[in-house]
């Protein structure tokens, strides 16, 4: 019987994270093109049930957190963003790219960042079965995918977390994104086979087109960051430039091609 | 008779706030469907009379402001953005969301943060009469419908302040944003039913495309930091990162799934 | 006879400034609609000539930088972007809000940020004339008309620089932008019509589609910083939001509606 | 014999960069359009094999990395993210403006930042010849012409590093941005011809959809820094600004025109 509520699920952030400096996750990604239709002009939202179910839950009823490691780091922050519906439950939360530090002392990116995606289905009016959660990781490319996707576009993605090890092949993710047949946003659908604990999995969170654009403007704001581009704001600095300008005198003369 | 400019009605930010973590305030969204029309490819900005008044009118006139309370903080600043107009004012200022403690000393969002409108109707040439103001709070979703609106879409949101209290639907709220029938902007209006009081308001304020956009950049803008994402920022630091890889060895070894 | 890159001209940002916040100088904004054309999509880039020019001017051929004013303050960055063509130069640059500070400490917007424009005459081969530089001063509803105008799109704006006062009506400024008949981009007209000094100049910059998506991109950025809007990244920390709930313990309970 | 992940080729950022404040390295660029076709409404993603190689390959099998230069600045971070295919790599870095001292103190942009393509050719199975790559520089025009070109668009710049200097003419580099035949995205082409040493290199990485989004999200990010627009977040701070009011008191009186 499914523990509602009562547990202790792994924490985001912790336990579950993207495999992909060790291991690829990704099989591979399909987009099937939709037939086109019609731009669509109305805006259909949320319906009142699901609208109000929405407001009703707080982070408090998901997940515990984990106790803070670290000295001195800056506080962890918890931002996953929940769409919640009738049947289930959408929560994007945002990881930071890992740098390692060169022997220079300068740095490069270890590990991309990326969007973590989770699906908890309803266990009951307004209660989430988070012991029956699954999990998916958005890489760079797949969330410009879902940035640049059209209101009539439908986009495919497949990740094996086992790619590479052992049990490749025993576990198969996919995600679709497919619009819904109302024009009034699009139907998030996370489909788990699990072959090792002969599990499967499909969990289904309609998403609106109000909804959806705030994913857009949440994605779009945190490329950047997964990709270390926020960096920018420190190498872009007049102050800097000075400094540079005095160690460096030569910095003024270089080529696009010096061969 | 309605206190025109002389009064000192409650300040912007500290009376009229967001009940969502109480008590949800909202009912619904309903958004209707506008029948196809072509796109429109013409711009007809604000009337001149009505953009004179929109440079006339400064902050000085709107409502006074509040002393400042807890020590230490940073300074509040009141960034209300004004839309003017012959019949009404409608002004929209940012709520920075609420983060709450976790026994661990990490935080989560306790309270997503929102954007707060105010409708105020004229009261003679450039005068507008905050007594009779109305106020709306945009949640995220509904922010993301703004954001996504088309030029001939048009979409509506339903409030209830006293949802879930005794109060409960003896005051509703409607935001209806509709394309203006020249195809210059869009016509948002608020109206408000208080039974509690057998008070009833509607208020109209004509947004061109040009205004809309400022509107769009805006909420474009706040929408990471009204969900808590700006603190990407901190996470995705190089320095945090290395220590963070001393601190926590075994950071490399996670799964996208591991049960 | 015109001086010609060895005058020093009145410095940007100091001397010809928005007279928003004591007299408004924008008379109206008439935006004329194209009649539809299909929409292109062919990109015709600047021509390789003025490509040329824009690279071999740098802002040293420009005027001239006013001393620092101020102790303490952050040093001043002028970062005008120029788009040098073969009749005329379009220079962009951001101009920052004014805050005022208000009895309690706090702060709000005492004038709004804008973009400043300046356009100047070439006056031979990869030379300006910037004595006879003529200057326009974007609102922030201008700047969202530019950022939302179509490819097939042109728009118009007015300004009085002396409205209010006793010189109002002698000077007149309209600023056009209108599609390439070629499809390649806008057109930049500035116009000034000044009775005091009987002078007429009007001067014209085309700005390429990349051009014009890089100023979309900077008003863009520019838009919250012009509104203040920024300083939602002091207020949404999850820090502050800590102190703030033990400073004012009643923070949890307000309401949308409370009269 | 090319030397395949032995060599250490010239890092990114220090040997090869763009000569635009010395010598103007742009021809000239020319965009060819496109005949229209319908809007394409299918997405497809990249194949499952070089999407598999684009998780294998990590940034260790690229270029080595420079020791840091210069006591006190903040530590040089390298953020070239990489679209890697079966046939060559492309990848993409910002580079930071440089700011010159003014005699007043102040700072201005002494050379825009640009972003740094290179390009290099597979070398076998998930192998790349760093020795044959291909550096492109994009300026801030091209930056946003590739910002705003459409889905079935196609685009074409010229560069010549020797422009203005004896060898002007002998280098020429052309970089080709065209849709894909299938719609799935755009092909990127940079071709080289070098007189000098008598070499010839056309280099070609097609780009998905998504892929292609996440690069519009990463250049609309760093335009703004590229020139120099960042400095607003110091220059509209409400504690400056009430600094500045006491230092000039005059601040206010100012005229859009005051000749």
């Amino acid at each position: 019987m499914p523990n509602v509520f009562l547990s202790s699920p792994p924490p985001p952030g912790l336990t579950f994270q993207n495999p992909s400096r060790l291991n690829p996750s990704c099989l591979s990604s399909l987009c099937s093109p939709k037939s086109p239709k019609p731009r669509t002009l109305s805006i259909k939202c949320s319906q009142s049930d699901t609208y109000g179910q929405q407001r009703s839950f707080s982070p408090n009823n998901g997940p515990s957190y984990p106790p803070q490691s670290g000295v001195g780091l800056p506080p962890k922050v918890f931002v996953g963003h929940s769409i919640y519906k009738g049947k289930a439950v959408l929560t994007v939360e945002p990881r930071a790219p890992e740098f390692v530090t060169l022997e220079s002392g300068a740095f490069k990116i270890g590990r991309e960042g990326n969007v973590f995606l989770q699906f908890a289905p309803a266990a009951g009016t307004r209660q989430y079965d988070w012991d029956r959660k699954q999990i998916f990781s958005l890489s760079a490319t797949e969330i410009g995918t879902l940035i640049s996707l059209g209101p009539t576009e439908s986009c495919e993605f497949f990740h094996d977390p086992f790619i590479g090890r052992s049990d490749e092949g025993k576990v198969r993710k996919v995600l679709k994104v497919e619009p819904l047949s109302d024009g009034s946003g699009h139907l998030f659908n996370l489909s788990v086979l699990n072959m090792l604990i002969n599990m499967e999995e499909s969990i289904f969170v309609p998403v609106t087109k109000g909804e959806y654009a705030v994913l857009v403007s949440l994605f779009n704001f945190a490329l950047p960051y997964l990709l270390g581009w926020n960096t920018l704001a420190d190498s872009a600095r007049p102050e800097d430039t000075r400094r540079l300008n005095n160690a460096n005198p030569r910095s003024g003369v270089d080529y696009e091609w010096s061969r």
